[in-house]
């Protein structure tokens, strides 16, 4: 089934890479108009996979994450309208160039062709990875949570009738129909049919995925995010930056976990910005030099330089120098998003440069990792891979390239 | 063993990643002297790999390509002082824009890290992997074919040399020192240290690679050309791109594999096509209605659509339309390079469209997929990979990105 289910996707893929702007456009905005439309059917959905969850006992947390309203209905077809009015990435000419012998070469972009995405318990995924994959050209595979199988089913069928009254393949849009995990493994092995796995979820999720799957993954571990506060800070915009990055939000990958200050403003900024982030909920865990300085912060250990607390806690650490604080980001950070605030011309420049980092950020907060903040105006997610695609996933990153090559009769000699 | 020098690669490879454009040309021009000046002592490790591989009853083929003569030395010699030459693709900002809010945001070319090269038989892809990958920032740990390990030992020292007297680190360009197997194996689960293989090699030798790799592995699978003689082609111009495309290198990946004719033209052109490839040593094994035409070609079978020859044989098919052609090239094809001749400004458009393979040519030979044609000045191999790179991989795909952002105090509302 699951094969059966792989095999038209890809047929319908290769069909709907292409198709032309106006008919992705106008399944999305179907697709929008279904899902406003099937609203009463979709919460009545959802109703029984969240009693099916409380009776299972989920937790409150993944029972809100599962629920939707109308609210939330409404703002996944906005999602979609919103993906409609972005601009399609396929034909696209990334480069052309002409060749002594008069070859002219262009790099043209065109879609992956089969995406598969896994996720979790939001139902809202199955819009958005749907909606982003068909615009990009690409069918798409979903396998969500089990917890909201019901919510999910809805949401694909919904926006595969959409698909099809646009004219295009309705099984450009599928949803695993099964909450059986041996699914999931059939479905990593069919590197004949799917082109790429995107799997949003932890990290034990995604570990899990990459071991079994014989498809490429682009996976989006953690973000342990540092901000560096180096001795040339503005220590003013410094506190509003790391106030910013720790309380703005802070359950999300981009928030920083780790506050890294220089031992010659340690101790002018460290009372003042330890106080404003207590002030706003936020526990602290410092080193020794940190607690030397705020005798009231509890001790940080190894294994806090290594957590992604993704709550209200930050670890901070007073580094002697900028070289110590480039190194300790090399050792403990996961390559997601790192920033300096320095007044210092040079010292910004090689902050940039030594951070391996997906962002890296002078005088601004971490929290700016977000395809939207980036100006793409959607994203799949964040990449921590270092191939294809690194950090904001947006429509560029669902698509390859091929090279058009014009010629008037040229052989190789 | 394999994992001390695969974590000593990685630090390498961030020391090398930061090295200065000058420095790491360099360290080429240095390997260049260097191969030259031991060119005798590398000639006497070859002899003893050819001797070996001689006493092992290898294959006069295997042996041809083992075998080093002060000519190949040159030439490789030659090689690494013109990827000095080639621009450095690291540091390169890929693309630059303003928010509303002012950050800034650039995307900017770094090395990939560490990439692990996997090849066969010719001492030479030692030189050339090792040479493309310090260009581009990597470090490059090296595993050859077993029957070359004295060559190819002779030939990395010498590149280490080199970088070491370039002020670089020396462990940047390792070679795995044993020809065992279980070390590959090791190498493979290496992801920690290693960010990409390139498996240089046949089939099987990239399919077992990519089986047992937690590492992502570029492919280059097999190049199963088309072209594909329209009914509206200049048929002359057919004819010279045909023959070309089988015969100029008939044992290289983007030589033709498969002819496809229009019915319309087919009476007037297999003929003297036909013949002037037989003049020139090829096969030829048709259709049926091809055979109807010239009657004494052998028949092809399936098998044969399907068949990389690498060889002076040519399977030939007489399709109905351009449509069947394209559906041919669909089934059959490997996505790797086919061509159209035609004089149709539609159906030129059409088929570059709808033909889904890493080079699609209107009115030129297949010849011409390869990194220096392409004007990428040199190349790693090329890549029958979606994700990543596709078709030629030159110094720019042997790079990742990250994003630097200059800020002004921003913070996320």
């Amino acid at each position: 089934m699951v094969i059966g289910l792989c095999r038209e996707a890809r047929r319908a893929g290769r069909e709907l890479g292409l198709a032309s702007t106006d008919a992705k456009n106008q399944a999305l905005r179907r697709a929008a108009a279904r899902l406003r439309e099937r609203c009463p059917a979709l919460l009545s959905a959802n109703r029984r996979d969240v009693e099916n969850g409380r009776a299972a006992g989920l937790s409150s947390a993944l029972l809100d994450r599962l629920t939707l309203d109308e609210a939330r209905v409404k703002a996944m077809a906005t999602g979609l309208e919103q993906i409609a009015q972005l601009p399609d990435p396929v034909g696209e000419t990334i480069a052309m160039w002409r060749r002594p012998n008069g070859l002219e070469i262009g790099q043209v972009r065109i879609p992956l062709g089969v995406v598969g995405v896994i996720y979790e318990s939001r139902p809202n995924v199955t819009a958005d990875a749907a909606g982003l994959c068909l615009k990009a050209g690409n069918a798409v595979v979903l396998k969500g949570g089990s917890e909201a199988l019901a919510s999910n089913q809805a949401i694909a069928e919904a926006i595969a009738v959409a698909v099809d009254e646009a004219g295009l393949p309705p099984a450009a849009v599928q949803l695993l129909p099964t909450s059986d995990r041996a699914a999931v493994q059939v479905l990593l092995r069919q590197d004949e049919y799917i082109d790429v796995i995107v799997p949003r979820g932890g990290p034990s999720l995604i570990r899990a995925i990459t071991e079994s799957s014989s498809i490429p993954v682009i996976q989006h571990y953690a973000g342990i995010c540092h901000t560096y506060v180096d001795r040339h800070a503005d220590l003013a915009m410094a506190e509003r930056i790391c106030l910013n990055a720790k309380v703005q939000r802070p359950g999300v990958c981009n928030a920083m976990e780790t506050m890294l200050v220089h031992q010659a403003v340690a101790e002018r900024f460290l009372p003042s910005v330890i106080a404003r982030l207590r002030a706003a909920g936020v526990e602290i865990r410092g080193c020794e030099r940190t607690r030397a300085i705020v005798p009231d912060v509890k001790p940080a250990t190894e294994e806090d330089w290594r957590t992604e607390y993704l709550d209200l806690i930050l670890s901070v650490k007073v580094v002697a120098s900028m070289t110590d604080a480039v190194e300790f980001i090399g050792t403990y950070g996961t390559g997601h998003s790192d920033a300096i605030v320095t007044d210092h011309y040079d010292r910004a420049r090689r902050f940039l440069r030594q951070v391996d980092s997906a962002a890296v950020y002078v005088n601004a907060s971490t929290r700016f990792t977000d395809g939207y903040e980036f100006g793409f105006g959607a994203e799949v997610g964040i990449s921590t891979n270092r191939l294809h695609a690194r950090g904001p996933m947006g429509l560029r990153e669902l698509t390859t390239y091929k090279y058009v090559i014009y010629g008037s009769g040229q052989v190789r000699e």
